[in-house]
């Protein structure tokens, strides 16, 4: 019998730097009219009609993701999709994403190429440019950093601050469900360690741990709006759960509001396995981080566009200036908000 | 008597993410025309006129910087200035950057308010905003990881590619003096290491260790050739060593090129510290890096506008396709140039 032929293994200092760059980035095909240049010279040139948006985000192991539980190509793939999140955030069209990584040795050109196997998927998922970039040693572990830009039509960007009184406040598909998969995944490497014969039956929980591996940007909901006629008077991610979030529109709208625990979205799957880890659903669906969803505020008369979509869920409204920002329990409790996510530190 | 109040010490757990980020971040304020919105929401808004340039860039502790011999004020001017560089590089105007920064937990706030106080340094030295980034933990040591962005009039952005036979190559400046320094201040590190109540006498190198630890990037040099009303055919900077650059812009141009040794512009202190150190001071020249100069290419007819300008230096010429790239010695031999700039892994 002819064996397979193993897998090759090649040493990063095999390649130049140079050469590194262009294996990894070969399949970077700039396709969009506004990449007037991608990679290859000292910077990128772009070409934007309106305005342009930018935003950037460090990806460090060890702090935002665990090689134990993220295969690398998930990784290459989430890297791009957060920071694609903050552009929608602003009702922008993401066009182009440059990303730097700094690795160390114990990482082979395979590994490499995992990972921007997921990079230049989610680039041509969201139809946007990878343009530019860095590549170097690390002394420890892997770091990312993306930049990711879009574009708007001149004023066209929604702002946290644009908020007003009266505004009710929408969240898109719903919440909660990464940070229970990323439990779900912690579980089954503690069991893991244990025994490591032990084959994870991990379908249960499919949408959990696919929300916290492979999670999606809402680029449907900022065409969504488009076609509704709907512009938002306010709007933000929900990277660090949806309390944090609330309190960054009224912070910066200077507004109160009030959101209802009744109205806040969860998945059927979502609920039972907060059962199943006996944690409460509403606490986990306003702290866990990373579901990637949009928040946003839309006048009033604008209601009846959105009612019924199934995508979006109306959770409260702004109230006035010097209000706090409040849940109304099932209860009918009142209860401040309090921001209990992400914490870099 | 009374004593000085020691300098407070707020270690980063004292702050949270966002009471840290607007700490470090409240000089930054937006001054462009083109930015149209700061740091404080999921993105930045941009408005350029013509096109945008872009180029992102990471800066690893131990492997691209030493905090023993470079003070974190210098560390976040150079982590800017490299960048703005790649933009001057383009010939275009540098308008924005955005700063992200992985640090653990043994830096505390005054250290990073140091590092800032070097990035709003540098931005106000070039007339840039600071409108973006990320702050966030790592597992060992310090990364920064810096993009800059740039505005050029449509197609005005200069290629690595678009040299043609027989353009003039032009180097800025002087070369090698980075490298020197860094040999001074690691030779400086050594000698206190086995007696730390050596008092360096740095003064015969001040202008190496400068070039070091507070680079300068070339605006002037832009700012220069319009008004010369010389526009370059190619250009790139000289991060990783002349002979380096002088191949890439060989290579994306599809030319080969003569470099005459004794044309390559050295600075008196540099050569005398070669001599000091017993090396070569063309091999230093041509592959010590970080000197962020710019090298360029320009048409034979523009010779005259630039002829005797002291910051300008003809060091050679482009040749056919096909054609190596040589460098030509003082005593006439025709060698090629190698590469054997920053090697990263």
């Amino acid at each position: 019998m002819i064996e397979d032929q193993k897998p090759s293994k090649t040493p990063l200092e095999a390649l130049g730097e140079f050469a590194l760059i262009k294996q990894l980035t070969k399949a970077a095909q700039a396709s969009l009219p506004s990449t007037k240049l991608g990679i290859g010279d000292d910077a990128a040139v772009l070409s934007h009609d309106g305005e342009t948006v930018v935003s950037t985000d460090m990806l460090v192991e060890g702090v935002h993701f665990d090689l134990g539980y993220m295969p690398l190509k998930h990784l290459g793939y989430k890297a791009v999709v957060v920071n694609l999140s903050d552009i929608y955030a602003m009702n922008a069209q993401a066009t182009q994403v440059l990303l730097s990584i700094a690795v160390s040795n114990r990482f082979i050109l395979e590994a490499l190429e995992e990972l921007y196997a997921g990079v230049h998927l989610a680039c041509k998922t969201y139809g946007v440019d990878l343009v530019g970039g860095d590549t170097t040693s690390s002394k420890q572990g892997l770091q990312l950093s993306v930049t990711a830009i879009g574009k708007v039509p001149k004023k066209g960007a929604v702002l946290r601050s644009g908020a007003n009184e009266n505004d009710l406040l929408v969240v898109s598909g719903d919440l909660g469900a990464a940070y229970m998969g990323l439990q779900v995944l912690a579980r089954e490497n503690e069991v893991f360690k244990v025994n490591p014969n032990h084959k994870p039956d991990l379908a249960p929980y499919t949408y959990l741990v696919e929300r916290q591996l492979k999670p999606e940007a809402r680029k449907d909901i900022v065409s969504l709006l488009e076609v509704l006629e709907v512009k938002p008077t306010s709007m933000i991610d929900i990277s660090d759960g949806l309390s944090s979030e609330v309190l960054h529109l009224c912070k910066q709208s200077e507004l109160g509001c009030r959101v209802y625990e009744e109205k806040i979205p969860l998945d059927p799957q979502f609920i039972s396995v907060c059962e199943e880890f006996k944690v409460d659903s509403t606490t986990i669906a306003l702290s866990g981080g990373e579901d990637y969803e949009l928040l946003f505020t839309i006048k009033q008369e604008d209601f009846d566009k959105i009612k019924g979509n199934p995508n979006l869920s109306v959770i409260g409204h702004m109230t006035a200036k010097g209000d706090d920002a409040n849940l109304v329990t099932r209860g009918n409790e009142v209860i401040p908000l309090k921001a209990q996510g992400w914490k870099a530190f």
